[in-house]
């Protein structure tokens, strides 16, 4: 199942896509014919940083020892098609990630039953600001900046979907980064445990699971893509 | 005007609090008869670390140069009377502090109209895992856990408080910190200007404006209090 959002007859809908269809209700749209909005209203956006070993070596890091976490706010949140705003910085780079959609308000999930709480996959841009990364421990500003969060097109439940799963990111057409979630130095299952020995998630939470090597800046002009295989392609332009 | 939630006939309700009452449409109760609950869902929690010299004095640092941000997760949040549940680690803090309600949508806020933006103001204790803090750069799990975020008893309108407010922290009755909001490092017209800069606020979002000197251990059993003038009582059990 492909469940999303989008905007049709000047109204937000909740619906499910099948085919070139999106049906809400008793009513269907051909997609061609709506403008999607990001598939979840998140309550929080939890982040893996250095989650591939290609990733972390080539921005100079070691793998950590216990997820690396940080947030994205809801704020920040944009849909597909929907620009990303660059701020005043000398760099801006894109990230493509694998990113999970919490389905059941939970805590202290033991690996074994991660998949119980997930309710689909989707795709997630988790644009930073790399200037201020380096100057700002947090990353409230590198990573939490308005429109610094395209997530979409729609999120794809487990069933549907075959893993190991690529994920690609494209600017202007050019492929920029591949990754594989065969790769992931902390798998989604240990990820979910980690994070909610700690804390409760809740329906609708995302969690991105961490950026492969070939980060690069992003420009006004350019169009950067996020594609996985099985679920789809976030396009959004930069502005 | 004080605008809370609370409980009441097993009902979650908003209301006004006025003197001992508490009024909801056309209905009142003792505030005696009701269980308050943090007075607000914020969608984000902004928090500002080390803006007391004081406070950044006693942890070793030096007073940041621009603000420094870092967020609790709305799962966090508990209301007053509510239990704080210690994780498992060898330090676990209170910090007392003041806290902004935001009250509009709004971005890019010159400091001189931040006024017009907030709702009002309320206390918070950012109950913070000293240990984590230790060795995790972007404070997660040091800021994040379940019930590290005490807030309440209500929140307060500016045209009710008179500035500058007095800011106390109380352990099994016993004062630990006193602060003055007359010694924030930066002020909450600041920090609103900081924030909207490259991140939008929403109504009911929260910003924890730092705490003063004074931090220390909680223990299961203990009880802690952050006391402000013309606001309240912020009261949680430690388990």
């Amino acid at each position: 199942m492909r469940k999303g959002r989008f905007v049709a007859e000047g109204r937000l809908r909740t619906g499910t896509f099948v085919g070139d269809s999106v049906h809400s209700k008793d009513r269907s749209w051909a997609v061609s014919d709506v403008r999607l909005a990001a598939p979840v209203r998140p309550g929080k956006i939890i982040c893996l940083g250095r989650n591939y070993a290609d990733h972390a070596q080539e921005l100079g890091h070691k793998l950590p020892e216990k997820p690396l976490l940080f947030y994205k706010p809801p704020s920040a949140v944009i849909g597909p098609g929907e620009p990303i705003v660059v701020p005043t910085s000398s760099r801006v780079d894109y990230e493509g990630e694998l990113a999970v959609v919490v389905g059941r308000r939970c805590r202290n999930v033991h690996p074994t039953r991660a998949e119980d709480v997930i309710f689909g996959f989707t795709c997630l841009n988790d644009v930073t600001d790399r200037e201020a990364q380096g100057w700002e421990q947090t990353w409230v500003r590198a990573k939490g900046f308005d429109t610094s969060c395209p997530v979409g097109p729609w999120a794809v439940t487990p069933d549907e979907l075959c893993f190991p799963l690529e994920v690609r990111t494209y600017v202007n057409g050019q492929l920029r980064q591949i990754g594989n979630t065969s790769m992931l130095h902390i798998g989604i299952s240990e990820i979910i445990a980690a994070i909610t020995a700690f804390m409760t998630l809740n329906p609708g939470d995302v969690i991105a699971t961490g950026t492969p090597s070939g980060v690069g800046p992003l420009h006004p002009g350019d169009v950067v893509k996020v594609s996985i295989t099985g679920i789809g392609e976030l396009e959004n332009p930069v502005q």
